[in-house]
């Protein structure tokens, strides 16, 4: 219920309900357990209320004051950790409303005018979840460095470019990192996005329907960093909308960091022993010296789970309820705390593991040129500088992999003369794309993994960071 | 990392690992946040195994003896809130195990013999989630027998039958009660298949292939109350599909609660007024007194949110695991927590809040004869009894609803002779399905509103129940 | 495989898979069942490939013409309706290209140079996704456009304010209506920046690591309507973010369709009444008079389901896909466009439905003023203009709600000695605020339902959409 | 609607809608274009009714023969495939009665007596749905036999067995195959209750109230299959639990061929190369011969996607919603189309490349003895064989693997005098289980990997499924 003083409603309750509130009903009603995480939130903007109700003469300006210094007080002892949290008081509002009264007295009761739960809610709510955009885009910007240093240091170590987990053609490493560093970006902008989308203020919709007082919305929303006060109160203690697209940015960046787990974990095998992990971020087994596990990397691939899962749960909730507030909504925080958390975690995890990251250089180098992985490069040389048609191209391509496989040896092994004897028209600039390193080089398209390309690209991206 | 005592696992990395753990990793990898849960599990499974240990002759007597009286001390210790859980000690298994040593001193060191984390946690793991569907088998229980009190009382009360939110047919209170009793049941069966399925013993198969030491599988699955142990030791650390078999059990029944969760918010509305909630399942105003917020219900309505989110989440944690034990099965836990915790919260808010509900028997009945919602009692009458085509019937109603319409009265309003200058077929018998009351008696088929057929059901039940 | 030219790829693994793929493979290999939409982006992609081709001197213009030209002609054959779509041919660029082969002839051959079926497919794809934004974001203009219709008209119509389906206070239909154009235009705003977000050119990726042939990918970017190339080719050929950010947007927009939508299936019961439905969305029945089956809003509440499955799918696809090209994306087609498909068909239902709804205002009126629904008002006035403390004007409204409830009337009939006679503070002036009219008017705060505010809302989002 | 001949229900609209469905409204409501998949289903059901009818002197004998043999002639109609289905009857029980109508005349118009859409099409989908569990068991045993083919190959052949993609212990193949052959099993029995819980007949229900005609709701439920009628009418049209039960058993099927596959897609690559794909279930390149993409083994890993998905869609769908029968009930069947269509192809393609894969038996072996695999051996031996206590075993075992690493040998490969110069106590018993084939003969316990373990296993299944 919001038209009613928060800090009194629950005596009040208790003249109404002759039964009182009984065991389940407290467990299943009560929010403090977790909202109590907006304490720093409520209190800013019933900071920022109360010196509009001031400066609009609704109040007076000396309980403005004791209301100010009060919920400073209030602040300062919950950072302490010595605030008394009350499961009766149901929230983090009334819990702190409660205790301002205790400490300021009867001014406390003004400040509440002009507002209800419903605006003040949505207001923390959306504070809170602005602040965790800021922290992904922090976080996100601490990855992207710790990939590009990755890259810039590989920018032409060859390893396998990977189809169907197949190799494919050369890569290099820079460019391999390079791809996450793009992905990393757009994740980076889709927070900003959604953080520019929802930095409107719901204060000062009260319980649905605005209000008569004569409040200033545009001056708490600048107080409180908003761009400009909600356009509609119904809307403004309704959707939560924001926090559903949170939750899909988070969901995403949580894809793409699933994806370079995974890469990790098979990096790591001993089939592959494409990387190494730094101790920091693998447990091992005192018998067992090669056996490196690679916790981290599997916990931040299962990331993607929980996110969506939290996903999943606030659309559901959400589905459905009619305008304006249900209880239902109360489901909407613990979902995107915990999502928060492990985005949070998952992303530090990534950039700290990342950052120890050593490649095996000769590892990679070794795979990258088996299975005449530098195949294409022939069939296009072919065309290109031999002028054959594709078809032709491709059939004297397969005729010299044969050559090879039969022999033994890799495609740049072949003489020029066996390579003549497939088709007259090759020359000795065939070499020039043969052997991983000359394949890379010669992928000098816009993108392409040419580490010229590559070094472009993270100089470009430095400059966007800096 | 399982291939070493657990209790001694952390130093022995701080040989191995020179850097140490930061605090990110801790952050990320440690469990003992959530999985102290399975303290009680943890203990029994590991006095079972020490028991068996002693008997298969392992470990002696007075060992196994020392064994499983120190972990009643720990148990204890637990029990009474005075044990110092520690991160550094990672998990549950280690924190108990660590302690053990502290009670008891050497013997402590045998009783990770012939076992591994893996197996441990699966075991674990394994009976706190059957405990779960036993109390869930019980919430469903009490909840059922609320509906069956529910349909016993009002067994002919009248209501709307609706499709589409629209008064399709007049139905009883107690018929709509039985409803819920059934799919409650089918839930109940649910939760009872998965229970049986799950429940095999994983203990034994140690870190993944099974041991050399001559243990007795069956005696720990015996003593544990398992059917029998699992069959392949791979399989046992490896699957958690009885947790995902939980969980969508929990999701199917929560999708049952918020079907009645909105349809008691709908008829608790000033619109509706079709029942009353008690004061103890909802939160008023202090000066709107019709206000009475249905906010148990809208709670409940919501669980599905973060019941299906649970499930989705470990369905994608499992997603493309290879075998056998992977680190992102650790997030197997909290999801099922949480999701377990809502649905016995839901499961006995419901049934609160149904025992106390109040049925406004006087609304239900009037809207149940609104808009001549027994016109197809009429029209089949007509087929039946005066041998109409089903065409004729048809038509034949539509003209009398449209006199009755156009009179503003009811159809069991009409005369007999307004009915027969519709159709002379009719006769006075036809009085008997019309009307609320004779409509729904009339519905005699199995499974049919009619209040016999109703207290049949109810009595069907009650057996089944005792 | 993509290092081959597509048109030939199924004859030559008949040379090297001599079993040959069987009904099971095929069925589940070939994506032309359903990849054949996006026939329309392919060619439009291959035209500009060919004519950049050309302009680099990399094929000849006479073969470019040729192309060019027999790709218009294969685009209007499939327009048609009678292009021959073969399953053999697996997919939609190896159906186009086969049969612009037996078109043209030889130069079909050369189409296929310096790119592959990834950067082919991916960029397919995102041309499409783009499309979909468009449309979506068209939909969703005219579904403000006709909730804007109903809000002017309504702008001062009274109606309840609901929380928890209970009255709380009342608002107009007005600003109820645009409550939702609110939520709408974020949508909107949302598809606009998944759209510039994805507006990038994959095309000259190739099959991950660019090409050797001296293509300008800014050429075809910019023919095909890009803002750029994608800048990492392993990135352009491996991610599907733009599809997993238009499904999370398509799901947000998807949840404020079933809201509004359980909003009419309510408002349009036999105990609301608040709306009628046309018979156009609506089904009846031929006995039933009243009965209005408001079918196409309960579809669109639907849609939310598979809207957020098809993002859920898509989620659980790519997670923990390593680089580059997995055929696990081959999943990635058919959940966009089940989803898109729905979303549009929603959005048109809903755009539709409004535009025909016809408000019973007399009902929301009179159920705006039930239960007691300004005693918020009341209270705040005292507070406002009698200068009573918050807790003497609760107190002093829960008095007077007793005395109209006891006298079985509302607020506003009271007399002022009555009221005097619980605070002789009040003055005549208090009946300005009570009754509905007069509480709506007194809601002046920015963004408030006064009909005032409502009216300037209107008036801002007409001209933005000007 | 419901209440109304299906047959005739669009002209009457007709009648009451003026405006007429347009096509929005045509496009939305329309399910015939996916609801024909129930004609067999809908007509067993109806030729059921028809005969019950008879039966109980509803109808003539001659009618119910009538229609009896005019339903075999529609059904005979559309499996040749040249039934004009339309859009305009909406759906598969209007297309079907309609065409009756034109094969039999007037006695068509009284199949419909005593039973509503809403009954029928719940008759319909659980035959349907009933349909996909038995395809689902037999396509599971299927899959079983064709592990367990593998596994009596292999029983004896080592591999690694890993933990967290690490190898941990050498496991035999054998016992690898037979951890699915358990998973699947459990899927198997999953989709058997399922099917029990589901297998009760709603027809008889009728619109939602029941009858009040003399049927016989025993005979039909026999008469189709089912184990009984459904006992509440409400229930048997309200809900869809058994579809979502239905769909969470595929996911969790799903789940685990998508680990299956992720395996078979990591043992295929260059790196790995523990299993080779026949031709029939892969792709190539026409000039990378060494390249196979597991297509197949990808596509069955993504399924899962889609699977959940749908199940996601129809919690989605069903959350919060009210009895009896609603619209968005129509949601239902799309969805449990695709993943039933899905699974059986998976089902199908896993058993398929199983069926033909070649495990590469030196390359599994060699990689078990990697590592210091059977270190754990080592430290057991000294624990059970030598007397020491666990952690001496630990510490001479840790020295023993240094020895070994030093010297660049296999632990085996260490004298009998190396090892006891670490522990006297050793003996060359030690021998025993060290070696990979030695590990895995030790680990007999029940479940163990030791091929006699693992032939008991494979024997026990056999009889099983004899």
């Amino acid at each position: 219920m919001t038209e009613q003083p928060a800090s009194t409603a629950n005596q009040m309750w208790g003249g109404r309900f002759a039964a009182g509130p009984d065991a389940i009903m407290e467990a299943i009603n009560a929010s403090i357990g977790f909202d109590q995480r907006l304490y720093a939130q409520d209190i800013r903007g019933s900071r920022a209320h109360a010196a509009m109700l001031a400066a609009q003469g609704i109040i007076s300006d000396s309980d403005a004051k004791a209301i100010g210094e009060g919920l400073l007080t209030v602040l300062s002892e919950i950072e302490k950790g010595d605030f008394p949290f009350s499961t009766a008081l149901e929230d983090i509002h009334m819990n702190v409303e409660s205790r301002l009264k205790e400490v300021i007295g009867e001014p406390a009761g003004r400040l509440h005018t002009a507002r209800s739960r419903n605006d003040q809610v949505a207001t923390d709510f959306r504070l809170w979840v602005r602040d965790q955009c800021d922290a992904a885009i922090s976080g996100l910007d601490a990855l992207i460095r710790a990939a590009l240093a990755q890259a810039e240091a590989g920018a032409d170590w060859v390893m396998p470019g990977f189809t169907h987990l197949q190799t494919a053609q050369p890569v290099t490493w820079g460019h391999h990192m390079m791809a996450y560093v793009e992905m990393f970006g757009r994740d980076l902008s889709r927070f900003q996005d959604a953080r520019k989308r929802m930095n409107e203020s719901p204060l000062g919709a009260a319980a649905l329907a605005g209000t008569g007082f004569p409040i200033d919305r545009h001056a708490t929303a600048q107080a409180l960093g908003f761009d400009r006060p909600m356009a509609n109160s119904l809307d403004a203690v309704s959707d939560r909308d924001f926090a559903l697209e949170y939750l899909s940015s988070a969901a995403i960046c949580a894809v793409h960091l699933s994806r370079l787990a995974e890469e990790l974990v098979i990096w790591s095998s001993a089939q592959f022993r494409f990387v190494t992990m730094s101790d920091r971020f693998s447990t091992g087994s005192s018998i067992m010296p090669q056996k490196k596990n690679p916790d981290a990397a599997e916990l931040i691939r299962a990331k993607i789970g929980r996110i969506l899962g939290a996903a999943v749960a606030l659309f559901v909730v959400m589905k459905g309820l009619p305008l304006a507030y249900s209880k239902d909504m109360q489901e909407d925080k613990e979902q995107v705390f915990d999502a928060s958390d492990n985005l949070m975690l998952a992303l530090a995890a990534m950039t700290g593991m990342l950052s120890d990251l050593v490649a095996n250089r000769d590892r990679l180098e070794a795979a990258a040129g088996a299975g005449f992985s530098t195949a294409t490069d022939l069939a296009d040389w072919l065309v290109r500088e031999a002028g054959l048609p594709f078809r032709d191209a491709h059939h004297a391509t397969g005729a010299l992999v044969a050559m090879a496989e039969k022999r033994g040896v890799d495609l740049p092994d072949l003489t020029l003369d066996e390579m003549r004897s497939v088709n007259p028209a090759i020359t000795g600039d065939v070499y020039k794309v043969l052997g991983v390193h000359n394949s890379v080089a010669s992928r000098t398209s816009y993108g392409g993994t040419a580490p010229a390309q590559v070094r472009a690209q993270i100089a470009r991206w430095k400059e966007k960071l800096a």
